[in-house]
């Protein structure tokens, strides 16, 4: 689709109410000023004010705050935005959240929420009065108080203004299957320059206008970071304007600091951009489309850092430079120069017309917001939890494995979830999407595209297969995009799941903890409900990595994980088909945390029945009698334990060994699902009981633990534990290469063989026939050794030893 | 600078060489050809081949690997580019380095390596020889061989074919300081969906042509990922055109699969790429630079996908689809048609043309390929250890701070840093660099700009300030870009350092582990020449976050260093700026290490002069004698270890509490400034010795540790220490908002006092006075609360305790 024409618009889009949008009236242009001003002061009010908040009297240095933080460059821009889109809501009736890109906006955003009464509403000691505005002003970047970037805290967010480049990430997955929401999100120019977000621009090439809502980003070049200019600022505006529509949007652009001049001007635009969107959406919903890519709107802002503010300090030019990022004043208790040029500043917005005897907004300055959940600030998009729906869930036993004995069945576990999925996205048709960067077929969840293919607005041809613009299946090669998608999508109430190799999933680590620390802070606060989960699934692990090598290698995001508090987070590491169905079952009823599951996609031994599988994951732990040879008299010699799937293989397979070999010698194998199950209860609510966790472990036999992650982790987990010193933990430690996964848990001395020579190193007594053992163990690694040196040679013979069957070789 | 004109070509570059080179003679087209159809031969090869790798006999099952594991579909379009660059090298005498963005293009560029010789040179037993050819195929993802990415392993590479996404960064951080090299960088378009890529292509606006060489991106649009097409192949032409010019580029364009036309397009294409490079370089270093942003030339390349290979495999369509992305013909052992079809596609690049008898490859073969060091598998840029030369550094000690006695200084550490840092970049013109966010001043580093400004090509102000063309500080608000550059930067044989804020170091935290993998990989390859090391100063910690709240906060990245392997993970917490001057030294010094160090930059206490640093960091950890109370006769009561800066305050503080208020307790005070003296020595290289841990933290008196990160990290590296149960850890426990170190402490219940009152807990005997002084805590606590509670309505009091002076506070 070229950008839409006049005509469309005008077949859309009612035209009168379009004309008026466009063009305010002197009095619509006088509140928007009024707002406008009354959130700059109220701006400039939290960063420099603790007393004397309305400025009924002159200001003196005990007025103002002690310690001067905060940040005014972005907050004018913000906040000009902020007024015209609640303009813009007025007249249209458009539902609306905004995602403030810039991370330092905190104060403008803030002051929108009190502005618009939400604030009040959520924080009643905040109060829309004079006592109510100087708690606002000191609770600010104060201890205990609340931070300078928009935060959880702030209603209206879904985006923390912490690390940088998510916020049209967050934008889009918003607004899947979300048709009559509009995302405004802005794009800060310093945050322009990290990759996510430049990465990010694509999401119009996996928008669908006709089931999607929309998202406008506004470029807002201000010019200028902490402490110099920013890259697009500083391009010819040609070049910036052949990036954006290279990105594939309408750039529509407003450029100024002349008032009322920008007021009229952002106005037509912002009408202007919010016509084309009503258009293509039109169009597509009417049958209308061709099918192509619209070319959604998108506006550059350029108006100057700290607008509004200070000129000039100390000689030194102050607004539209990087000098304005923070506080353009300082020293103003002791430098009675900087006091009288605050006071003339925050006197510039006039704010006994803003704000009344009592302190609360004036009529001018109300008249300008939304009412209820149309103001930006109490929409309850922006709280997701308030229009969660519980997923439509079919039984997930439905899509259980045959399992009549254990380690008899060979299965891609991942597949039976794909068929599990499938029929979520049959039930939930508008709440559920998988997201994953081009692997769905590859994760063995291919079975998806029965019901839905791959989202894509670009062009399509006959050899492509399930992908299209009806697609709901997220697939883009970016980490990033993905993860950001999903994060967006849970936070407006909806359901997903995040698929990607286990390695990679690196790349968003530092989206997993920032998500994590939002779900975290968002469950101290009473108002924010509670949304759907972020479900992380990590396929091609470490463990198996065919043609891949050591860069493949790494099960790092569950070290990530477990920083987080357990408040959110949870790891499972189902060792079979039947487990991976019941934890996802689980985990996709689940609400606000962080479930990451972690399980290979390839054929693998399976163990357990469905019926028996529900039951080990409820209890996250237990012991597999089957496995072992313990009779449950008494302590066994020796506890083998096993979290992960290619080590489970190997703990059995040791176990196996040991009751052939060591006749007497007491085994008890543990296998650990829910890998939160083992830190004390006081560290987590998953953690099992002291008698529970002596129950499995015993409290002083010693226990090998053969885990599919770093082998730290488990000692961390375990710490307080009785005698924690006894475990003996194997585990992934780097290294890694092109190989099979057997290989793969002799180089990390993880093998069942390594797991029985710990076994009987470790054991209470040394049985009869140990040292033999020991020896055959050894032999046995040789073997494999002289084998990996001489396959090159012999290749075919490898061939079993790749599928490698722990029966045979145990 | 507008794009270069043919007039100024003409006058920068031979036009006789020119025109030689933009339209080879037959026998050149012939050369190329024969070198590109024998480097597709032995990718093919290398995917199917067990046997009979020169087709001297027909084709037979047995021939061919049991599991067919590889990716063909970029590599044709690989190779091409690699017989096109080599030319043009043979003509030009260019000294260039390729990377292969394309993640899976492995067998390719193994293949061409190989071509070259210096894959034999290397590894002796690949020789080039039907033996060796044989092996070249077989080790090619197999158990024990090399995956099918570029890997460490491949001769000419700094660039891993794992994580997507830095192919640019590693680029561009290659060229910076080495003028006459030019980085031939092949963008895939799967990792063109990347924000890491999609982010990197600024590079040029911050690229010196006078000083720095040239990147010349080659975006190979072969249409598709693993299962689907690519965003960019499905854009329209003009807008993939759009966004390239967008981003700063000329671009040039090369279509098609005709053959010879091919090779004529391209060969044009790139010397017209090379020529306007160039002449850009001329004009720069001959003073006739208008100093303005180049627009550097940049080749979009369409070509399909498994090019050369099957056009159709069972109806299907093959080439230039993504069905070709692994291998095209699956199950030839048991499919005769596939079998035959696996034949034709072979004996079509006409084998016996390309190898002798031997197998070596034949003339046509090797007289494309450049000689020497200018091959660009045997580039030294390529393994820039071989043109490593140490930094000269002055004497660090210089810096130091004078601390006459503990605890009675105040200052911010990481300045005393930035002047050494000032110091080296003066002294070393051309091999170091800092790489930042946009923070180098607010990490109070800013001493730099009095040697070097910050680098930007694009347009500067009167407002700017140490900014420009000229610049070597790089700063660009992009984790990504600031850690890739310095990747390729110190894989190429020069310094650096990368500082940024420790909560966003999350970000770039894959890359952390990518290069941690490169190296532990490149340790073990003896031809790999040690490099200099991956430094990274972590400031604005969780621990002092002033105007900022919880997003800001967070450790991870130590957490995220543990896991790697002790040859190459690093991780100093220096308590002070004489420390951080010893350790940085150390840093600057050392090869192939990633060496992580985390200090605050706000103005702290300072406890060692500089020669106990010296001694102390050389120790890694040690007794603060004049901080305890333990008198060296027998074990004290209790252990207080500390590691960082913040909690070693407290430990200090906690200490003195103990001193002053139970005399007769014994209190051992350590400090560890390198963590990795704390694992085992089998562990870690650092780790101390069984008896030095013993005299530092005795083998069964209680250890309370406060430590900056999370808690888990100690519980990990004590594991096996004796009696590690005794080690009480206090941390980062994800309690984090807007507030003061203090708080953030007793948040984290790792205040002074809880020190004090673990260490009553947990010490040998209950000293008398002990249940008043934990009451005392406890009353203590209660007032720090209600201070917090109190504080917004008394702000100013609040001063002194913001900025906290432990001394008044214990």
């Amino acid at each position: 689709m070229t950008a839409v024409s006049q005509e469309q618009v005008r077949k859309a889009v009612d035209e009168e109410l379009l004309r008026r949008l466009a063009a305010p009236e002197g009095r619509e242009v006088e509140q928007l000023d009024a707002w406008w001003r009354a959130n700059n002061y109220l701006t400039v009010g939290q960063i420099y004010l603790q007393g004397n908040p309305l400025l009924r009297e002159p200001l003196e240095p005990r007025h103002i705050k002690p310690r001067l933080l905060g940040h005014w460059g972005t907050s004018p821009g913000l906040s000009l935005i902020y007024a015209h889109v609640s303009r813009l809501i007025r007249h249209t009736g458009q539902q609306a959240i905004y995602l403030a890109g810039p991370g330092h906006g905190g104060p403008a955003l803030v002051a929108a929420g009190y502005l618009e009464g939400t604030y009040s509403e959520i924080y009643p000691h905040v109060g829309q009065d004079e006592a109510g505005m100087l708690r606002l002003f000191r609770q600010f970047s104060s201890p205990g108080g609340i931070p300078s970037h928009v935060s959880v805290t702030t209603p209206g967010s879904i985006h923390e203004g912490g690390e940088l480049g998510y916020v049209l990430v967050h934008a889009f997955g918003a607004v899947m299957d979300n048709p009559d929401l509009l995302a405004v999100a802005v794009v800060g120019d310093g945050e322009a320059e990290t990759g996510p977000l430049e990465g990010s621009w694509k999401g119009v090439s996996f928008l669908n206008p006709e089931r999607d809502g929309a998202v406008l980003p506004i470029l807002h070049l201000n010019g200028a970071k902490i402490a110099g200019p920013t890259v697009l600022s500083r391009k010819d505006p040609a070049e910036v304007r052949s990036l954006l529509a290279g990105h594939g949007y309408e750039v529509l652009e407003v450029e100024g600091a002349d008032l009322p001049g920008m007021h009229h001007r952002f106005a037509a635009t912002l009408a202007e951009a919010w016509a084309k969107i009503r258009t293509i959406q039109h169009l597509a919903r009417t049958g209308e489309w061709d099918g192509t890519r619209p070319r959604w709107p998108l506006i550059v802002l350029r108006s100057p850092k700290g607008w509004t503010g200070p000129e000039q300090v100390d000689g030194v030019r102050m607004a539209g430079t990087w000098r304005s990022h923070q506080v353009p004043l300082s020293g103003v208790r002791d430098n009675p120069e900087h006091l009288a040029m605050l006071e003339r500043w925050l006197r510039s917005y006039r704010p006994q017309e803003l704000f009344d005897a009592t302190g609360a907004p004036t009529e001018p300055v109300r008249a300008l917001a939304p009412e209820g959940e149309l103001r930006m600030s109490a929409s309850p998009h922006a709280n997701g939890g308030l229009l969660t729906r519980d997923l439509a869930l079919p039984d997930f036993r439905d899509y259980a494995l045959e399992v009549p004995k254990p380690a008899r069945t060979r299965a891609e576990s991942t597949r039976r979830l794909g068929e599990l999925l499938r029929d979520v996205y049959r039930d939930n048709p508008d709440t559920f999407r998988l997201f994953c960067p081009d692997e769905t077929t590859s994760n063995r969840l291919g079975a998806v595209f029965e019901v839905s293919g791959r989202a894509f607005a670009e062009r399509v041809t006959a050899d492509d297969v399930a992908i299209g613009r009806d697609g709901r299946v997220m697939e883009v090669l970016s980490e990033h995009n993905c993860h950001g998608w999903l994060e967006g999508y849970a936070l407006t109430g909806r359901h997903g799941l995040f698929a990607t190799y286990e390695a990679f999933a690196m790349v968003s680590a530092s989206q997993t903890v920032q998500h994590g620390k939002w779900l975290q802070e968002a469950s101290r606060l009473p108002w924010r409900a509670r949304v759907p989960s972020l479900n992380v699934l990590l396929t091609s692990t470490a463990w198996r990595n065919d043609h891949n090598g050591f860069s493949h290698q790494g099960p790092g995001l569950i070290q990530v994980v477990l920083t987080q508090r357990g408040d959110v987070a949870r790891v499972y590491l189902p060792p079979d088909a039947n487990c991976l169905l019941s934890v996802a079952d689980h985990c996709l009823r689940s609400r606000s945390y962080i479930n990451l599951i972690v399980i290979d996609k390839q054929p693998q031994l399976q163990w357990l029945g469905i019926e028996e599988a529900v039951e080990h994951c409820a209890r996250g732990a237990g012991i597999w009698d089957w496995a072992g040879t313990d009779d449950g008299a008494g302590d066994p010699d020796i506890v083998l334990a096993c979290a992960g799937d290619v080590v489970t293989m190997e703990t059995v397979a040791a176990a196996q060994i040991l009751k052939e070999r060591l006749p007497g010698f007491r085994v008890r194998v543990v296998n650990v699902v829910d890998l939160m199950t083992l830190p004390r209860p006081k560290d987590h609510p998953h953690g099992m009981s002291g008698t529970l966790f002596t129950e499995l472990f015993t409290d002083a036999v010693d226990v090998v633990f053969a885990f599919h992650g770093y082998p730290g982790a488990i000692h961390q987990l375990v710490h307080g534990r009785p005698d924690a010193d006894r475990f003996r933990v194997r585990g992934f430690v780097e290294e890694g290469t092109t190989t099979t996964p057997f290989d793969m848990t002799v180089r990390n001395r993880a093998s069942r063989y390594h797991l029985v020579m710990d076994a009987i190193n470790n054991a209470k007594r040394l049985p009869r026939g140990a040292t033999d053992l020991m020896a055959w163990c050894e032999r046995k690694l040789a073997e494999h050794q002289a084998y990996v040196v001489e396959h090159l040679e012999d290749l075919p013979e490898v061939r079993d030893w790749v599928l490698g069957d722990w029966a045979k070789q145990g």
